[in-house]
C-alpha cells in the first residue's frame, strides 16, 4: 500500500496523521490555485479537516468558491476547514511584543487552535514598558507552552524565559526597518538569548511556533509513548 | 527578601529552581576560574548540585581542585556535581549526524540526564546514507523528544521531522568548512526546514536544546499547569 | 574568418557549437525584445534552431509574433524553436523538493530535452516525507545523471547522493521566505553537502544544471577525446 | 601657530582639549611601544594627563617603564596618569548583563571617571532574570546618563531605556558564541531597541560611550553654550 | 492602579510621561488606520498632545479626518498635534550631508521641536566640499548637541565629532546604492568612526536621535537628578 | 543483513561502493585518531583500500605507524592505501589559477588518480596572463572532463567553460585576502559564471569536484545504465 | 567670497571647475524635479554646462520643460546640456562584459565624453567566448585608460588588465540573478583581481568610473603639476 | 617563441615588461620559500631587479640568504632588488589616515617608488581633526595622484576627493575592530564615496594602488598611446 496519493504536482502524504499525530497542512505560497485547491480536497477527503497557510486574500477567495464551508482569516492568512475534535487540557499562551506583530501572533494562535489546544492571547507586552509584560506574570508561570512573537530587537523571549519554567518557542518577525534586516536582528536575538529554554523558529513563522506546541501539548495529555529497549 | 544572592561579579539567582524547576547553570565561556568557582559553591550551597558549561580542561582541573567531587567530561566540556534526584518517564532521544559532531551531541545528552531524562543515543546516522537513519525507525517514532545534532549542511532535523510526531530540537555544530561558515549553513537549514515541528537553537547549543527537553519532560511528568481564569 | 557575427549590441559565437557541442543560449533577462529577436534570428538561420531562458510571457509573446513556429512555456519562461535531432541513450533524472519547485524543474528538465537527453520527472519528493523518495529508489539508481532541484533548507541533494553513484547535479531555489533569503539557504546547504558527488549551480538556474547534464550524456553517447600526448 | 605638533608618525592634536573640552586619548591597538611612549610624553606635557586604550598588559609593562607614574588596569586594558581635577554633578551608571561583560563595563567606568564622573556600576543584571534589574529600578530612574553593557542577545539597553528618562548610552561586547558573530547580534538588537533614547556605540567600545557620557555631563554641568544668531 | 489601558490590540502607556519625561509616541509602520487613530485618541486625552511618525500620505489623510486640529508634514512622514509647553535653553543643531538626506533630517528637526528643542537646520554640507561645512564651523562649535544625518558612505559625523565638543548623535540614511546597502554602509562608518564622542542610532531613524538629543536638553536645562545613596 | 558496521562513534557504510561504485572516504577534520584508524581499519578489509582526506601532519604520523603501506601527502592532506584497480579510458584535467592554489588541486588530482582516473595538470594559467592559458587550448578541448582550481577572483572557470564541450566542475580556494572573504568571492564568481557547463563545489573541496568527475569518467567507460521503465 | 551658493535645500559648489577641473554634476536619484531643475539653472549660468545622472525618463520630460535644449538619453539615464570645448588626445576604451551591460557602459561613455574625452565602444566581448576579446586585442594596447563593465561574475577587467599596461578601470553591474545579489558578486571578483592595476567603483557607477578616467585624461594632456617643494 | 618561462608550480611572465610597461611583481602570501626563490631568481635575470610582497620576516630571511643585495622593510613586508631606472616627473601623494596605517601606507610608497614614482608621504591626517589635513591642502591640490589610505571608518578619500582634481585611488585598511569586520567597513565607505573621481583596490592593498598610480605616471609622462583607427 502506499504511503501518499500522487497528484502529480504533488505526491499528498495521507498517512502523516497516523504517522505523527497530525495532517500535512498545505504550504500556501508559491502554489497555483487550482494546485491548493486539489491538496485541499484530497486532505478534506482523508481528514475531514485542512488548512492552507500564506494564502492572500485573492487566491483564498478563488479557493473558498470551491469550499465554502472553510474559514479565512485576512490578518493570518489562514484558510482552515474542521478541526481538532477535543481540545488538550493546559494552555498555550500566546504574547507579542507589538500592535505590528498582530498578524504572526494570530497565524500562531489559530493554528494551535485548529490543532486542539486552547490558547491565552497577550499581545503588546514589549519589554520597553515591562509592566506591562509584568502584570501577566503570574498567567506567564501557569503557561503549559509559551509562544512569543517580536519583532523591532525582539527581546521580549529573553524576559519570558526567566518567568516560566515551561518551553518557550521564540518567533521573530519582519516587522521592522533599517538595521531589522527583515527579521534577520530579532532572530539572531532570540538565538543568542540568556535564557535558557528558548528555541526559535524562522522569521513570521507562527505556524511552526504553534505545531511545535500542540506536539507538547499532545506528548502531555497522552503521555510519554513507551520507549522501545535500549539495545 | 532578596531573589538573588549579590557577589559583585555576578548576582546569583537563587530561587530559579523554585521559579522555573531547574536551578541556574554556569556558563563557563568568559569567566575567570575564581568567578566560576564562587558561584558554583554558592550553587551548591543552595541546591546541592551545579553545573558548568564551555570549560577547557585547564580551567576544569583548577575548579577541581576545590570541588573533588565534581566530574568533568572533557569532550563535552561539562564539569558538574550532584544531579536530579530521579528520571523523568519517557525518552530523549539524542541523534547527530556525523562522528564530529560527536562533543555537542554529548553536550546535550549530559545536560539531559544532569536533569533527570533518560536519553537514548544514535550517533553518525547522517542523511548521505538512509539506511544508517531508518534503521532507527521505530526507536524515533517512539521517543518523546528527540535532540538532532548535525554540523555540515545540518539536513538530519528535516528527515527526522517526518519520521516522529514528537518534537524535534535541532542543534546546528560549528563542524564543517568553506560555505559552512562556522555553522551558519546548518543553522539557516534547520530554520528553513520543510519539515513542521522542528524548533532552533543556537550553534552547538547542546546546552540549551537538553534543556528544552528537559522542561517538556517535566511537563509531561508532572502535567500541563492549571491556568489562571482566562480575563 | 571570424569566429562571431557582430549585431553591435551583440557578439553572436556562431562557432561554438562546432566549439563546444552546443550553441549559444539566449539569457533573456535584461536584454531588449529587439535584441532578443535579433540574436534568436542568427542563431536560428547558423544552426537550425535556437532558445532563449527567463523570457517573461509578456515579452514571449512579441518575440512569437516574429517566429511563429517557435514554443513558449510559461512556467518555466522558455522560448524556443527546433531542437536536437536526436535523443541519448541514457537517462536524466530531474527531482524536486515541493510543488513550488516546479518552475525550475521544468526549466532544467525543458533544457536538457532541447539539447537531446531523455528526461524522467519526479516531483514534490521532499525529504520530510523519506517514503515519498524511496518509492522511486530503484529508478534513482538508474539514472545516469541526476538534476534535484530544491527551495526551502535544500536537503534533498543529500540524500539522492547517497542513492547513487552517479553524478548529482544540484539546484536550489528561491522558494522559501524568512531565514531562506531567496535561495542562499538552500544553496548553501547543496555545497555543504556531506553526500560526495554533488556539484551545484546557481539559485534558479535549471539551465545551467540541464546544460552540464547535457554535456555528461553526449561525452557518454560519444566516449572520451582522444587526449593529446602528455607532454 | 600650528594646532597639531608633528611627530611624523603621529600629529599630535594638542588644541583638542580647549576646542573640545577633553584632550587626546590614544588609541593602543596596532602601534608600537615606542610610538605610544612617544605620544604620551606628548600629552602628558601638554595636558598634565593622558590615557591609553585597547592596550595589552605586556606592552603595558613596557609603557609603564617609561612612565612609572601611570596606572595600568589588566581588566580594562587602560593605562592612564593623571585625571580631572573636579567631579561633575550628577551620576553616570553603568550596568552590564553578565559577569563575561565586566571588562567592557570598566573600561567605560574607568574613562568616564578619568573624564572627571561619578560613576555607579551595576554587574551582572541581564533580563533573564528581571528582579535582578528591577531591584535597582529606583537608582536607575535617578540616573544622568546611563551606560548599558551587553554581550550575547543584548536585550538589556531596550528594558532599562523604558525605566529612565535619562539618555541611554548601548554597548554591545563580543561575548558569545554562533550566531553572536563576535558581538554583531547585540549590535543590531540595540541599533533597532523598541525603546526610543537608546544611542549606540561600535562592539566593546566602552571607551566611546564614556566619552560621550562625560560630554553629557560637562554640558549639564556647564550649561548648554551660548548659540550664534540664526541666520 | 494600572500603568496602561488596554485597547486589546495595543496596551498604550499612559504612565510614560510621568515615568521618563515625555508621552509614547505611535510607530505608525505596520499598524491600521484604526489601530492609529485609537491609540492617537487615547494620547490626546491624557497628554493634550500626541505624535505620529513613519506615516505615509494616504493614511495620514484617514487619521486627520477624525483629528481634523492635527498637522502632517509629507517629507518627514510624520502627524502630530500640540507639543511642548516651552523651549529649552540652548539649542539642537541638524546637519545633513545631502539634499537627499532632508526627509530624514526633517524627522529629527520636527520631532526635537515637538519635544521642545530649539533647533539649526544646516543642510546639503557634505564632505565631498569640505569647505561649505567649515562655513558653519563656528555655530558647530556653540551647538548644544548635533544631529548628523548622512546617506551614501556616512562621513560628515566623524568631521563633525573633530570640531565640538558636545556630544554628536549621528543617523544614516538609507540614501544610496550598489554598495551603500540601504543605508548599512553609513551605519558602519558611523559606528567605527575615529571622532569620539559620536554615538548611532538605526537607518533613517531621525526621530530616535531627536528623542535622545531632547532628553539631554531636558537634562541640560532641569540638572542631574539627585542621585540615591551610593551603597 | 546491515548496510553498515556500527562503531559507535561511526556507522561504517560498507554496502556504498556496491551501492555508488565508490567506497566511502574518511573526511579527517575533527575526528580523533583512535577514530580515523578505527573506520580506515574497517575500510581496508571491506575494500582492500581507503583513503582519508583533511588530515594534518601531526595525525598523519600517528596513522601511519600503524598502517606502515599507507601513503601521505603533505600538500594535499592524504593519507590513502591502495587505489582503482584499472584507469578510465579518457582524461581528466586539473588546471589551477596560481602558484598558491596548488594544495587542493592535488587533493584533486591524488582523488582522482586513487578513483582511477588519468589526471593531466597544469597549473598556474590564471586569466592575468591569458597567454599561458591558450597555451594548453587544444588539451583542454580534448579532455573529458575539467577540474578548474582558483582562489583570488575565482575566474578561471568562466574562461576555460568557453573553450571545452565537456563538463568543468570549478573549485574555488580560500588562497587571497580582504575582500576575498577565504574564498567566498571566487565561490560567488563560479556560480555566477557566464559560461554555461560548469558547476562548483564548496571552497577548497578538491576532493568532491574529483569524486564527482571519477563518477563521470566511470559513466563513460560503463556506459549509461539501463533505465527503469518510465511509468 | 563665498565658494557656494545656498539654495537652502542645496549648497552648488560653483568654484569646482576652477578646484578640481571639472564642475559638480547633479546626482538625480532621490531629488525632487524642483531640487533638479533649480540646481541645473545655478551651474548652466555659472558654467555653461551641466549634467544629471541616474534621472528616470518621467522626472526628465519634466525637467526638459524648462531647459528645452538639454539632451537626454534613456538607456544611460543622463540628461545633460553643453560639454567639454575640446577633447582630450588619446583614448579612453569603454568595454562590456554582456548586451545587458549596455546601460552602464553608456553611462560611462556619455559621461566621458561630455567631460572631454574621445570614447572607443567594445560591447558584448564577455570571457565566456574569449575569442571576441582578443580580436581586439590591438586596440586594448593602445588605449589611454579603459573602463571595463560588467555584471554576472564580472571576470573581464582580470583578463584586460593583462593585456594592457594601462590603468583599468573596473564597473561592477546589477546585471545576473542568485548567488550574484545585485552585483556585489562582480563588485568582489574587481577588488579581488589577480590582474594588477585594476580599481573598481561602485556598483553601476559608470559614471564615477569615467569622472576618473577623465581626470586622467586630463592629466596625460596638461602634464604633471608643479608639485610643492617636499619638506 | 613562448611568452612564459614554465617552472611547474609557476609559470613566469617573462613578456609583461614588454606588454604592460612593468615586469610581474611576486605576491609572497602563501607560497613557499623555495617557490619565491625560485621565481625571484628568475625575474632577476630576465628585468634585472624583482619585488615580492606580503613577505612576513621569517621567510624573508631565508630569501635574503640566496639574494643578499636584496632589501627588506619588515613594516610593509616587502622585499625587493633593483628598481626603476629613472623617476617620473611629477608627484604621487601617499597619505594616511592613522598612526596604525602606517604599513599599508608604506607598502605603497616603496611599491610607487619601486616602480619610478616621486612619492610624497603625509601621515596621521585622518578627518577627526580636519586641520591636519587642511594644512596640506596646497600639496593635496599640485599632486599629480593621490594615494590615500584609511582603516577605521575609511571617511578620508571622500574629503581628499573635494580637495583635488587629480585621481584619487583609495585603499582601505584592516585597522580597527567591532563594525569595522576587519576592512569591509572602510571599503564599503569608500565604494560609496560621495566624491567623484575616486576609485577604489581591496583591503590593505596598498601595492594594488601604487601600481595604477605608477602607471597613470607614466602616461603622463610618455603620453597617450597613438590610438588604433576607430573602425
Amino acid at each position: 500500500m502506499n504511503t501518499f496519493e500522487d497528484l502529480g504536482y504533488c505526491k499528498v502524504d495521507v498517512q502523516r496523521e497516523s504517522r505523527t499525530g497530525f495532517p500535512e497542512v498545505i504550504f500556501g505560497q508559491g502554489k497555483t490555485v487550482a494546485q491548493i485547491a486539489g491538496i485541499f480536497d484530497r486532505l478534506l477527503s482523508h481528514h475531514g479537516k485542512a488548512m492552507v497557510t500564506r494564502l492572500g486574500p485573492g487566491k483564498a477567495a478563488q479557493v473558498m468558491a470551491a469550499f465554502p464551508e472553510a474559514r479565512y482569516d485576512a490578518g493570518a492568512r489562514i484558510l482552515c476547514q474542521g478541526g481538532a475534535k477535543a481540545r488538550f487540557a493546559g494552555e498555550v499562551m500566546v504574547l507579542c511584543a507589538g500592535t505590528s506583530d498582530l498578524p504572526v501572533a494570530e497565524e500562531a494562535a489559530l493554528t494551535a487552535e485548529w490543532m486542539g489546544c486552547r490558547v491565552r492571547r497577550r499581545y503588546d507586552v514589549g519589554v520597553a514598558g515591562i509592566d506591562r509584560l509584568l502584570a501577566y506574570r503570574d498567567e506567564i508561570a501557569r503557561a503549559s507552552v509559551l509562544i512569543v512573537v517580536a519583532g523591532m530587537e525582539g527581546a521580549l523571549p529573553s524576559v519570558v524565559g526567566g518567568l516560566t519554567g515551561s518551553p518557550v518557542i521564540a518567533v521573530p518577525t519582519s516587522v521592522g526597518y533599517g538595521a531589522h534586516f527583515q527579521g534577520v536582528t530579532p532572530l539572531l536575538t532570540m538565538l543568542t538569548s540568556c535564557a535558557a529554554g528558548v528555541s526559535v523558529v524562522n522569521i513570521d513563522n507562527g505556524f511552526g511556533a504553534a505545531y511545535q506546541a500542540a506536539q507538547i501539548m499532545r506528548l502531555v495529555n497522552e503521555g510519554a509513548p513507551h520507549a522501545a529497549a535500549l539495545s
